[in-house]
């Protein structure tokens, strides 16, 4: 008997039949002789409807409210998932966040785990109860009802498995796992059997939206093992652990794109030290996250440096920086969209020095120019024109012995709270 | 300064403009320097679409699931009026029943209050918030979401109310106040001005379908001074307290009637008070309420008893009668449907006996025959044949001097919950 966690997100809950099937997905696991807590969202579209109708009254709308409202939404789909399971003759209690003891830090939106006490589902699973938890919710010491953010549900999944020892957390999703890279462009992109949480946090972190970094993170450091699988069908779906097998000689896993980019350049600066702390004070006291940041040479004592945000960032930056321009010395402000930036991501990486070397080669190869590059120690990332997107990502995945014979299948759009 | 709860039922924020005029009710009361506690119900048809989407997975799901589910309902209302308070330039905070405070005894679907602890929205109010209350719902010592049944909104008012001394409980619903009769039947009824908790209790619970008589013995026992008036207007409502003026020497202040009535006879019983105990000990393990009953003359050692219950139980209630049949001696079971009970209401009935022999008088000059009487000491009931309802009620009306020369003026249907 093992304790599993199964997490299953909004599209596989979205609907009577869907509900159903998981209800039967999360019997069968029962019948197997295991115990069984299971995560959920909130159905489909439920949140987004919850947003649009809060909008409506007040497009600033307080998020102390916002969480009291968007946390309906999995508690709608617990009772339900339990009513479900009740229907087919099993015993099953819902909770909510709460309930389930997940404490938070007093923040609204976005409020980090700070505590679990699980005493209570632990109850109602020694009393045979399949247990059901919201996901994506929490509790400040003070009573207020609190959200972890998107992806919040997977981060609920696996801080209750961490808390409870349990055995494995299931994501369940709609493709089949993770993949070499993203099936909709490279037809025989590989479903990977295993991969590690750091090269899985940078898939994540690069866009692969199939598992939310900050659950990623936290699997990492509670050594959670992590599965992703479908909810459609009982394909294997991919371990993320720590160490994965090295023997096949694999150097880079996957291939991730992300086409949310725009790029910001700064010419002309002097001084450069205070202008830079400068600039990105002012951009992240506006919240706005900076990704890659290249500085070029120094000339006549002054240089250019260059950064990116995401595209929907991208107005609201230029806004930061036209309001601090008085006080800098730089002479102009640029900025570039239609960009992506592609990136390697690999474990073997490490021992591997000729790697990035040869990801130059294959993008130039496609007539595309590198226009910034960052790199980590299992990963690079080359930012270049995004009008030759589908050609790079496949002729990377190509380069690097990722094809496979059988095409890859999947689902719809991705599964991401 | 007066401290005020407000209490808006679903289909006064039915959707987003009703929403905003709640809002500014809320706001204006505020405005007038008073200190506002606001209780809502689910907006709409809310309960019954979750009620719906349950059933489909489950025709007779889990009550604590449904507890967990239709909770969801006030806290999407709570939230959603601060948010549009909030666009009012206002501080306003939502509490569900549990972060109210409202503790109840571990009982799912009908639980009743055993103790409110409202430090956190009276902190709240201290701070110059407007305070938004989930209705309906409270949480066990266990920490089990509960709810109070239908009409519960107006008990979490009241008792919200009771808890923190406040001036004045106001129902918010879709009718102008409590009128003498219903004036969907009687164009010109009265509306009342005041009226005494005990002639409120006896006219909700003879189906004037504006507060929940749990409400009004609630009110009652804390002597909380309940205001029914419409969301819709300014209009005056009709106040609900201790006493009442007598001056205007009405004997009788409404007319009530139920048209979801069925009786059943039980005929040739022997061993009379062995069978009663047995009859009615069924039912009540059966959950069905029996409202009157009476028992004919004795004839040859054998009697004949009749009793009402509510229409919607009269298959139930027969079915019980069935399986009891074997062990009792009676001789048949019979069912009468079409009928309704009226009755007339009165707090100055007490010193004036001729009331009751003027009531069935009036109802035989209809040509309606009286099938069962009960009295009590502010009213009496009679069940008679439901063709004449609207004549019965009509000819009451006009004999107790209850006309008005104007027409009453009412919304759509009554607000329940």
């Amino acid at each position: 008997m093992a304790l599993y966690v199964m997490k299953f997100g909004g599209s596989s809950v979205g609907d009577t039949e869907r509900m159903q099937r998981v209800a039967r997905r999360v019997v069968e696991k029962q019948d197997e002789g295991h115990q069984v807590m299971v995560v959920v969202s909130a159905m489909g579209d439920t949140t987004d409807e919850l947003i649009d109708q809060a909008k409506l009254l007040n497009n600033d709308p307080p998020v102390r409210e916002m969480d009291m409202l968007m946390t309906t939404g999995e508690q709608i789909s617990i009772a339900l998932l339990s009513i479900a399971i009740h229907q087919l003759g099993r015993k099953a209690m819902s909770f909510t966040g709460w309930q389930a003891g997940f404490r938070t830090e007093p923040v609204h939106g976005k409020a980090r785990i700070t505590d679990i006490r699980p005493e209570r589902v632990q109850r109602a699973l020694e009393d045979g109860n399949i247990v059901i938890v919201a996901g994506f919710q929490g509790l400040t010491e003070e009573g207020e009802i609190t959200t972890f953010g998107r992806g919040g549900s997977d981060t609920t999944a696996v801080a209750l498995a961490a808390a409870t020892s349990a055995d494995f957390c299931e994501i369940y999703t709609d493709v089949d796992g993770i993949y070499s890279t993203d099936p909709r462009i490279v037809k025989n992109a590989r479903k990977l059997e295993e991969i590690s949480y750091d090269e899985m946090l940078e898939l994540a972190n690069l866009g692969a939206a199939v598992l939310h970094p900050r659950a990623v993170e936290y699997a990492k450091h509670h050594q959670v093992r992590l599965v992703v699988r479908s909810s459609f069908n009982h394909n294997e779906g991919t371990v993320v652990k720590e160490e994965v097998n090295m023997e096949q000689g694999v150097v880079v896993s996957g291939i991730a794109y992300d086409k949310n980019v725009a790029r910001i350049s700064i010419l002309g600066v002097s001084h450069v030290p205070g202008v830079l702390a400068k600039v990105f004070g002012s951009l992240a006291a506006a919240k706005i996250d900076v990704d890659i940041i290249v500085q070029s040479g120094v000339t006549d004592g002054k240089a250019d440096f260059s950064f990116t945000v995401a595209l929907s960032d991208r107005e609201k930056a230029l806004n930061v920086l036209d309001g601090i321009r008085g006080e800098l010395p730089f002479q102009e402000v640029t900025s570039e969209e239609n960009l992506m930036k592609v990136s390697i991501v690999g474990a073997g990486m490490v021992s591997h020095p000729g790697v990035a070397a040869q990801m130059f080669d294959v993008i130039s190869k496609e007539g595309v120019n590198i226009k910034m590059v960052s790199t980590s120690e299992i990963k690079v990332s080359c930012v270049i024109d995004g009008s030759k997107l589908n050609e790079v990502v496949k002729a990377l995945h190509t380069a690097y012995g990722l094809d496979t014979e059988s095409q890859a299948v999947v689902g719809g759009p991705q599964d991401r709270r």
